[in-house]
């Protein structure tokens, strides 16, 4: 499974950053931590649509993009290893098994993503709140793209 | 309640973003959010220890860097608003109430603790592991006087 599994992710980078270092977390806390991540993420992007809606906060918006771009960049394909496949305990987990047969395509899904924040976050650094708004749309698409495929409802 | 929490935050922009933007975050939200935030920190403190100790990824410790660093300067203030200061049904916190009594206190804490992780991100970027390791060693002090003070054990 684990050969397997290092196999289906090589050359996924963008996705997979299984070094020894993240591989010493057990599979409830890699569940635990990946949902952290994309909670504290979704603050971040609540924070963003109410200064687009509202009344603008570059400052603001820079920092939720700061943080978005780089929990995104961090290497949270670590956090998808094995026994990761289904809730744990306490740990629930909304992820279908389908993603871990997958692995090629969330590679693609999560580069994608990581651009798009990235995008984002040098949007909000200019202060221009039309092209914050465009980037920030592609973030969502990003984020959809993969919920769509392989998220439960 | 809320006037005088307004009050006292006044001044203390490093731990307070208290935005009509994050406003809206209902209190259960803001408790699952901040500690969102610290467990992502964690698990990138958790990452930066082991390169520390093991082999050196100069590209996993930037990466963990730039989260903690953006995580932390993100406004996490914010997420301490009206009626956090105590566990509400599924979210569960430990933070002691005499937190919120203590805002000046707490701005302080918080100003040290961004700034340290500035200065992780900083040395990071270097490469330089020597550095990274006393950068890092700011950043646990920075945390331990938070949750010396106050964190319930």
């Amino acid at each position: 499974m684990k050969k397997s599994f290092a196999r289906a992710t090589l050359g996924i980078l963008a996705f997979s950053l299984a070094t020894a270092a993240s591989a010493q977390v057990k599979p409830e806390d890699q569940i635990k931590f990946r949902k952290a991540g994309y909670s504290f993420m979704s603050w971040n992007m609540g924070k963003i649509k109410a200064n687009l809606d509202g009344s603008y906060d570059a400052a603001q918006v820079t920092a939720a993009a700061n943080a978005i771009a780089a929990i995104a960049n961090s290497g949270m394909g670590a956090l998808y290893g094995p026994g990761t496949d289904k809730s744990i305990g306490d740990q629930k987990t909304r992820v279908k098994p389908e993603l871990f047969q997958n692995m090629p395509e969330v590679g693609k899904l999560a580069t994608n993503f990581n651009a798009a924040t990235t995008e984002l976050a040098k949007a909000a650094a200019t202060g221009d709140a039309a092209a914050v708004k465009v980037a920030f749309g592609e973030v969502g698409k990003t984020c959809k793209a993969c919920h769509d495929q392989f998220r439960m409802d």
